[in-house]
């Protein structure tokens, strides 16, 4: 078995939930190939997730923002201010949606579902890039 | 290390949360066998998840389908409604509850809480079987 | 590559949300150390999580205890009554929040992002220390 790992950078995106397949996929390429093993992907900050979701119809996206909005945004009982309306919000997001993915890799490619796309959940108004690490392990 | 992977479908089961550790572990046992480790499971769809829960008490599994049911569905504002009124939410509790679990191997066994179970949630009214891809890792 | 394991016992925690990663720091220096790779976390029980969250305001920890109180507690179906009316909330949070991180391991340290830590989520009222079982693979 063998382990390699990157680091990079995705571009700004807006707030919502926005398909970034494309973008891991051009840096899987640059480690090591693995023919059986596991990706891991991690977002090293706390106010955006990762997550599996529907790759085909962007109404999907538009309705998970509009969720996660309706249940987590605009709580009168938030200490947690200071930063913005959208800042305590993106902390409970992040925590009920999770900073981490694990996909299976088989003969060499991520072995998602048809339908299953890699998702960054952008959880503030204003966003810079957000940093990922990604490790691949397998043989 | 090594490590070994394969793809098996889960029976078709209704709507609710379910416990599949006995067809988990039968998978399992046609893996190299591995004595200290991590098993990972990843569902290859977008409406059912994978989840650790209670195993003991159906009322558990019970409760959790109607808070999700009341926390997810029958949302005035969903637009992804072509597909039933059972899909958005589905969509929507698989971002949620997750799509993959990783469980240590200890002594050549998941090394579960004794009141910990491994959950197929169903959040389809009419699915057919599941595809899941397990993978081991370990010495 | 190489993996060792151990399985070590947090000291109880309040309900609520507590940073721990100076516990499983010092857990991590007695295995095997690492330069690349990941390290996995999961606890062994159905009322208590693991996060990552923001590791610098406790008011963020105060309005996560508070937003899944608000969300999860108290409901008049719930039937899984017999072990205290914050045992089935429990459940749920467990099932929404998840029971095992994976970090990457990056130049021999766990690769968090500068407001990021490790939580404990304590969701029961009167709980004794939880057991964990700690993972590192990696070369």
């Amino acid at each position: 078995m063998k382990i390699s790992q990157t680091t990079f950078k995705l571009p700004s995106f807006s707030k919502g939930f926005h398909l970034i397949d494309d973008i891991v996929i051009s840096y899987l390429r640059q480690l090591d190939s693995v023919h059986t093993g596991v990706l891991h992907l991690f977002i090293k900050h706390t106010s955006a997730s990762l997550a599996i979701g529907e790759n085909a119809d962007p109404s999907v996206r538009v309705d998970l923002e509009n969720f996660f909005y309706e249940l987590c945004d605009n709580k009168p009982y938030f200490t947690h201010t200071l930063e913005g309306s959208d800042d305590m919000p993106a902390h409970i997001k992040s925590v009920m949606i999770g900073t981490s993915l694990t996909i299976p890799i088989t003969d060499g490619r991520c072995n998602l579902g048809i339908w299953q796309g890699i998702y960054l959940c952008e959880h503030r108004n204003h966003a810079s890039g957000r940093e990922i690490v990604m490790t691949v392990m397998g043989n």
